[in-house]
């Protein structure tokens, strides 16, 4: 929408749980919206089962296409956690013991604790960098521009800001949102008329349902405020003039 | 994983909300749970964005990759509702007002109200079948094995039971949760002997942290009862050797 060049993310979320719908995924909008910050637009996101062949063909499309990818799930030390093999097997590496996430883990237990089980989390690319952890010891790692993340959401979300200094982002996008008391159908020609003549803010119109009350948030979307002002103006001018209620919250 | 032909499914979300990180997907969830009740399995889920050609390319992707394919959001009556005619040229048919669907919605609104923007939720292949909506008057529509659904997950959800005639599924997958107080890796041993004594069980472990106490939830998924409740026995000698507690609730 810029001149600029686009930083763009993909996100892998890696297990059956999600598939099935026992497990609804809320990493997805923690990692977009920090990535957000850091001037990173997610732009795409795919939900695989834990399937050897299937993480490694999706690890090796979304690496190409994106500047970054991240893994969510499957590096925990169950049969069931196969990322890390799967990431080593789509770059062609080693797998192994990591040198450091060893002695991380080995200091994290205490003596006679390090067992088999919790050794296997040290397993990984060996030439991995790691992604530290201060929630529960043990890391996660990258390999080039892929970033494997735990699935489970409180430990995934303590493990990002250690990363803000690696990822090379652009200018963040900002947003603002307008909540009306109206319904899609009453100002979709005036809105179509507004997105024409912004082609440079996205402009989505989301409906909501709540309290039995329903409404439509607007959400304008821009690197540059003058741009997303301007086009907010002209979309409060048709609400004042059909004396369409602003909500302050929904 | 049995002798019979698996039905698959893969959902599409259609949603720059999603992508952004303002709204969390639970549609996935809702269509994954009563998939799973008429006996069929999603293998895939992806968010994309609401551009035409990514659009196009998914659904044409997706719907020779399984057997049903779902996509949420953009069946709206704004600029930014794109889904309708994106499903059309991936189909090739023509696009246009759904004579049942226009005299729905002409039925729906009082008279004078289905105005210009709300006529355009008529607009879609004009060879579709409908999906009917109990909530709020637009229906979604399927062409073949691709069914659009809209994405506010209440109406959404009051439209499946529509189809609960119309999709053709397999056996139902049961599944057996037994939640343990213990962490990953002091169980990922005996587990994956009891994995490698049963195939045609999947078992999935689910590390969680509630309430500032951690535990690990088992998941035992397969279409035959007896086998889930063969392995689930043979998880129950090892808790029960090791004085894991089991949990009722979490």
């Amino acid at each position: 929408m810029e001149n600029k060049k686009e930083i763009i993310a993909g996100i892998i979320i890696i297990g059956n749980e999600v598939l099935s719908g026992r497990t609804k995924d809320i990493n997805t909008s923690t990692i977009a919206l920090w990535l957000n910050s850091l001037g990173i637009e997610v732009k795409e996101v795919r939900v695989i089962p834990d399937v050897e062949k299937i993480i490694i063909d999706n690890v090796n499309e979304f690496r190409k296409k994106f500047n970054y990818t991240f893994t969510t799930g499957g590096i925990g030390p169950t049969h069931d956690d196969i990322t890390a093999e799967s990431i080593t097997k789509a770059f062609n590496l080693e797998y192994g013991f990591h040198k450091e996430a060893f002695s991380i883990l080995e200091n994290y237990y205490k003596p006679g604790e390090f067992t088999e089980g919790r050794q296997k989390m040290a397993k990984m690319p060996t030439s991995a960098k790691l992604i530290l952890n201060p929630s529960s010891g043990a890391p996660g790692f990258y390999v080039e521009n892929v970033f494997c993340l735990p699935g489970v959401p409180s430990i995934l979300k303590s493990m990002l800001g250690g990363l803000n200094n690696i990822l090379v982002g652009g200018d963040p996008v900002l947003s603002k949102t307008l909540n009306l008391r109206t319904v899609e159908s009453e100002i979709a020609k005036s809105l179509t008329e507004v997105q024409n003549q912004n082609n440079d803010v996205e402009i989505g119109s989301y409906p909501f349902f709540r309290a039995g009350k329903l409404g439509v948030s607007i959400v304008l979307r821009s690197t540059n405020k003058k741009k997303i002002d301007k086009c907010n103006d002209q979309i409060l001018k048709f609400v004042n003039a059909n004396d369409i209620e602003i909500l302050r919250e929904i």
